[in-house]
């Protein structure tokens, strides 16, 4: 009855939930070659090649508002007061639910389909950052744009596709420009092995994505924003710069990125790769031009709950969801004396990363990476996060004289949300 | 039983209401003059004189919590996170109700009651963006200050009266001054006819709104901020700067500001038309000043519900309030096949606006501006709204040798509040 | 009944909820000598020299959210709109409850435990700013760190410890450096005397704090925020500039803070007193540095409520808690004709500050100041408050050659939590 009531104010007034999450996080740079830190610290001035400092930062402040406007609208808003000095928007949108062929319709500032692990909340990744591949092609992920969601009546397959724009307007919430760069969407995953009998402890989740993008390459290089033919990452922890970047890419006419996701999980195990090739064409009358490019990436996860937990997946909109532990953690007085205490989940976790943005003229870098990770789920909604990162660069274009180097970084996280 | 157990909780501890806005627009510069590409980019460097560029922008992405401090004070916060780069304050307010004569008493940064069509919500205004005569003389609309508003016991007449600093402190959310800007107040309307019979779907709104300000016309004209002795505005669209101004006016001394307002509504139809005087005194030793000026602005404007809704009128504050669509908008699968569908409600309406700013030797502009607009409400909170504007501008200083020009502008915005 | 349900709902989410706090001030800068005008305005510029200016003011625009998360973990996300011109993090963190000895563990942005006045909340402080000596010693309160709080059983003891970084990270949410400054902090406080007889209308409360602070004094003076070595203050006010400052002491290496907190009640009179040391010691090496250092300084206040109220004492955390007006303020029509009235509460009180923070080489000033408080509760969750001050400096070193001078200032405070 009172579920009854509930729905029928909805269908007089919007709804409104709020929510929210705070990633705390440390960074030690422990190790670094003289290449990284000139990556790092450019100069000129008296910080040049000195090695990256450590930091302790906000890595998130997120508010997120959400409801239904009615039957069949629904509207979103979250903002991040971590990110930037000043917020920065994340979803900001507003759509139409129970469209045919369960489609929601989304207008505004949303994710591009493209990258499992970017598509993935940061509430339930794996690791502290995303892989160099997802990144550098989905950098910060979301833009304004215009995009459907929709799946099959048995949640067997689900898909993504629509239209956004190419520039980053998560600081500046405007997009002002007659260059017309704009990005063409689509993506399509599916679980062609979903176990129903253990409630999802084992599926194989296939996936595949595409993007046509038509960066403004010819645009004047004093003019800021106007070339997004630009590919760049850090090495999954928050240096101040990134140490892999193409620049933007001057000529930069058209490029398409096509991407395969794999995850597979068989109860507290799951592996996942994702791989992605860039091909961009050239126009040959801006100065500084070269040949046509290409770049490419991929990763391989693996990841164990010593105690037992698994990850379970989204199927209507081809994401992984929440990890849910056996026991939370806890240590308290018991009222009839002695100590109660739980252990919470623990999962260990390796990735291998691999990124090429050199290509003709242009040298990005090609970035080799491992990582090795440790969860700590103190509940559904907390956990703290390990990381010991080892990055090796190559091939990128010389700073101060360095090509290349190596480093080693030690991350951790303690992180909630609500 | 229910409803008295929430007003002795009220009685006990201050309450808590939430809400937003998303307004996500798209600006089209289709056509521009060479007297409008230079007001636009008035140079120096590469742009000047190109023509205003597109946008994609969020004009509003607004978080609202208000409430209620036991029995007699209210209390309002809202923030901007879309105009500014960083949070915009809006309403900010804590007050005291239920004073004598249905007064309430605002104080903090709040409208100054001047202008319908500004005193009136974004959420409920017909046209994208304000008139030009109602943005010049109250630009922003909202000030630090102490307001008054009532209203008689039958609602046939309510009034607004304070005073407000002159300085627009949205941004900065502080007015560090020794000048002593401020002005003084007071607005009244009515509704000598309003059918109750029909639940107000006929009415005539009459009102009168009256402003002293007291710029310091004498600052030094290096001081940022001290002479709020200006008018200026954009043509009712997004363009990077306003088109229109006159500049901060050497000598401004006092400035008066005359205002009336008329709205007649029947049925599906309304008719608005508001016209304001401003009369300026400059003193005799700024360097720079000159005679008194007067300016002069009006805009009528006319709008129809081709599905037969009306505009209700708030006769408590005198203001439009929330059009209620006979239908809302939806397209779903129905259970026993088949489609359903609904159109929710469409109105047109048509804008005529002048603005006078020139006179003497101040030049800040004489403006024509004709706009077409046409909503389509998906439900009484969400709509999509387009503009399509034509504007001309006579009279200007000289920019880069160009006084005027004209433009073609279209803009479109998906619209939701909740 | 509902209670349990609402207590088993908690097991199963997070919990959320709301809150904030519109504080709305002006300041008059009545008189003010030569000196303290060359310390507000010390140039170059046509400003040099001349005499504060007046604020109107927004002091927080203060956004709360919190909750549990599930059983034994709460989170706090606390953001100001007014302070900085982009959001400021007040309490942002997460942490662990019911952990033995009644301790809570708190992990993130919040308050060091050192000086009652900040420790206890603004909407609770009887004056409208911090005291000189706490203010100095630990500016803006918070900083990112791990501390933990406890309390006994019988609540006459409480004590707060743990560790955090030096540097203010407020405005920014990151802290980025190889300098290393952290800061260890301890805090037990009691209440040797309470009256629970009379629900705490008499107490005494006693505490000692302390702090062992390692500042990077030999970092190179062109790098910002790396020497947190100084100690500075407004003089209980909101002028542009701090009055008193020590500058970044070159070579500060170590510094200790002991303080000492004494608050009386009895009924509604109030009495209480703050004295700290800080001790600073400095290398040899660094360019610019000097001999070790000590400054000192204290404050003693008394209030009065004229209309019999009382403050309370919080005795798990050693602050003070919110006063309850008898009766609220309010005026109304009577529905059987008249006019009903409230007083509310009346508070007066007075406050002596003495700060020095000039020892050997460094001349941040000699301060003394005395305030005039009157407060005016409207409900306990509202209040006006008005001061006056008078304040001294000497010994400062000099701003165009003036080491010292006088001002009168007065300021009011309209604001409410909720």
């Amino acid at each position: 009855e009172s579920e009854a009531k509930k729905k029928s104010d909805a269908l007089k007034k919007p709804t409104f939930k709020v929510g929210g999450r705070i990633h705390w996080d440390h960074w030690n740079f422990s190790e670094s070659s003289p290449g990284i830190d000139n990556f790092e610290h450019p100069g000129p001035g008296p910080q040049t090649g000195t090695d990256p400092e450590d930091l302790w930062a906000f890595r998130r402040i997120r508010m997120e508002f959400s409801g239904d406007i009615l039957e069949n609208m629904f509207w979103r808003m979250q903002l991040d007061f971590a990110e930037l000095e000043d917020a920065a928007i994340k979803d900001v949108y507003i759509g139409f639910s129970e469209l045919p062929y369960n489609q929601k319709l989304y207008l505004g500032h949303q994710k591009r389909p493209i990258g499992l692990d970017h598509w993935n909340s940061s509430r339930y990744n794996i690791f502290l950052e995303r892989p160099l591949i997802v990144e550098s092609v989905n950098e910060d992920a979301r833009r304004m744009g215009i995009m459907m969601h929709g799946y099959t009546d048995d949640e067997s397959f689900n898909w993504q596709y629509g239209i956004a724009t190419l520039e980053n307007s998560a600081g500046d919430r405007a997009n002002r420009s007659d260059a017309g760069q704009y990005s063409l969407h689509f993506r399509t995953t599916g679980t062609p092995w979903y176990d129903e009998s253990s409630g999802g402890r084992g599926y194989l989740h296939l996936g595949f994505a595409g993007m046509f993008a038509n960066p403004d390459g010819d645009a004047d290089p004093g003019v800021t924003d106007d070339n997004e033919g630009r590919f760049r990452t850090r090495m999954a922890q928050r240096s101040e710069r990134r140490w892999m970047d193409t620049g933007r890419i001057p000529g930069a006419n058209w490029y398409e990125v096509a991407a395969l996701e794999m995850m597979l999980n068989v109860g507290a195990c799951q592996w996942t790769t994702e791989y992605m090739n860039i091909w961009m064409q050239r126009d040959m009358t801006t100065p500084g031009t070269g040949p046509d490019l290409h770049f490419n990436g991929f990763y391989t996860q693996f990841s164990y709950f010593l105690t037992g937990e698994y990850i379970p997946v989204n199927r209507e909109v081809g994401q992984i969801g929440r990890v849910k532990p056996f026991e939370n953690f806890f240590l308290v007085d018991k009222c009839c004396g002695g100590r109660g205490r739980g252990w919470g989940a623990w999962q260990i976790a390796g990735r291998y990363d691999y990124l090429d943005i050199s290509d003709a003229d242009i040298n990005g870098g090609v970035g080799n990476m491992a990582t090795f990770g440790m969860n700590w789920y103190w509940t559904a909604y907390s956990r703290m996060q390990f990381n010991l990162i080892y990055s090796d660069i190559k091939d990128h274009a010389p700073v101060n004289g360095f090509t290349g180097g190596t480093s080693l970084t030690a991350g951790v996280r303690f992180g909630a949300d609500f």
